[in-house]
């Protein structure tokens, strides 16, 4: 890969220039650590330029629309003179090496616009695989100018509360069924959410009694999760993407829930915190890399899990044992 | 406090002696460092007597009945001759410093029986308060003989998940209100449960309606959960321990479920999963604590939290820099 200079990389991300910035994520994925430091170095300078996006982050199970439903709300934000950002992550990439999601055909209207960015994201190694490289991918983008930054994520693991904690706000797309909607949801994603959308809502137009009722059985349901700290109650919605029902109430909803945090100063106070977060996640994931990756101490972790698998000593004093050669 | 010799340690819990128990577990739990280590060396040499109890976990919200449940089910047990310890595990006591469980007038029955040991652990820094100690309580109760490990925490945080990492059976006890059922309890600890009771569900020895309903709801419920590894369906159970309605059929449903371990082979399959569990754990947290607990480590992370609340440095940047120095 041929890299530009620090200071093109600076300079065109400040242009806008979304070959620039697409060259720049592409750096911060490379597996070699001279490309991740001059990402880095990239971005540091940057940093003033970051936070002044909307950061939103979109997560339902594989079949819910997630993609037309960001092209849905995608469009009205264009219309509105917003620039967007998209961000796909695909936990699955860390097996498979390259993103599932990378199929920009499915965002048609929106890959086609310029002033929309769609990007998959590479899944790196820390919370379930979305951590780093996508924090710093949004920053990158804010510095870049875009007023949105979505990030989409499968809702099926740990990679939702890594997004979560890079997001103002998370929005969970669900559908309605057979009257099994709280069945088939993690509990502990539908606490996280700011915002649930009951998505394919409609027929012709009309609401589905399936999605009346989902509706309905959600906002009993979230009535006994805990408050908030922002105060916030979870709103409920139904959306239909390809209709194209429910989606102008959808991008009100959102500018509703952008408004109380910032009157309430609750944004600052939940950026705040998630840079704490990703703070100590980055010390914790650099302790056990340092530790795992070491040649000499796998030796010893392996005669360590032989000899708990015979019985001959504790989990305990072989973990010790293992601190007490240093 | 005054300690024992290793070797009295040894004898007197090999002979089952339960104020040497007593007090090995007291010394275990103390905050000096020499202490711990004389009860670990203790423990090392009791290791090949330890494996051989049935270890039961019994979690649910304050108010749900553990105590009298347990009362309940340990007097059937002992009727058979077994030996019973049960630790009452407190995860708020992390903050008081003391073990609001260590009420033993509660369980005034099995308390006043030669064949059972009742013990508040006091819960320690590892998953939420319960880790490490309550680990090791369990060994040493195993090596002074007791067929039945008891492990009482109440259902609100993150100490089930330690619970379920030490036991062979997680045992769920739930109340049946007013059809809310599924919304009280998180989803998580439902996931890991292998047996659920909804208890204080007779009056007058006749099953309540709603104690019927709640139990028709988790068993649609359970449908949608992933299949465990062991094949197990998780059986939901109505109890009364007051009126002693559906305890006998509990204990069965105890037996039933350690047979199908056993005859599977899962049961010690199980046992090496935690094993490892509890060494990866072991690790993270000496990782982390000899991390935050350096006192120059500490100055660079206030420095470091100033500056990205300042906005002057990324997270990532700033846990980089902490290591760079190193």
């Amino acid at each position: 890969m041929q890299t530009l200079s620090q200071q093109q990389y600076i300079d065109g991300i400040k242009d806008g220039n979304t070959i620039v910035l697409s060259r720049a994520i592409t750096l911060l994925e490379s597996t070699r650590s001279d490309h991740q430091a001059l990402a880095r170095e990239v971005l540091e300078e940057l940093l003033p330029l970051t936070g002044r996006s909307k950061r939103l982050g979109v997560t339902g199970v594989p079949g819910v629309g997630k993609s037309t439903f960001i092209e849905a709300i995608g469009e009205l934000l264009i219309e509105d003179d917003k620039k967007l950002a998209v961000l796909a992550v695909d936990p699955s990439s860390q097996l498979s090496k390259g993103s599932i999601l990378g199929d920009k055909t499915r965002m048609e209207k929106l890959s086609a616009h310029p002033s929309v960015f769609i990007r998959p994201t590479a899944a790196g190694d820390a919370l379930g695989g979305v951590g780093r490289r996508t924090r710093e991918t949004i920053l990158l983008c804010e510095a870049a100018g875009f007023d949105y930054v979505l990030v989409e994520t499968v809702g099926v693991g740990q990679s939702e509360i890594a997004v979560h904690s890079m997001v103002d706000c998370f929005l969970l797309l669900l559908l309605s069924g057979a009257g099994d909607e709280l069945q088939g949801i993690k509990r502990g994603i539908m606490e996280m959410a700011d915002i649930i959308a009951i998505n394919k809502a409609f027929i012709n137009s009309e609401l589905k009694p399936q999605a009346k009722q989902a509706m309905q059985e959600l906002r009993n349901a979230l009535h006994y999760f805990p408050e908030k700290d922002n105060s916030w109650l979870t709103k409920v919605c139904a959306t239909d993407s390809l209709e194209g029902e429910g989606v102008q109430k959808m991008v009100e909803t959102l500018d509703s829930f952008f408004n109380h945090q910032r009157l309430k100063g609750y944004d600052l106070e939940r950026r705040k915190k998630q840079d704490l977060f990703w703070f100590h996640e980055t010390i914790r994931s650099r302790l056990l890399s340092q530790f795992y990756q070491n040649d000499e101490k796998q030796k010893e972790i392996t005669q360590m899990v032989a000899a708990i698998e015979a019985g001959r000593i504790s989990s305990f004093k072989a973990a010790d044992a293992l601190f007490e050669k240093e």
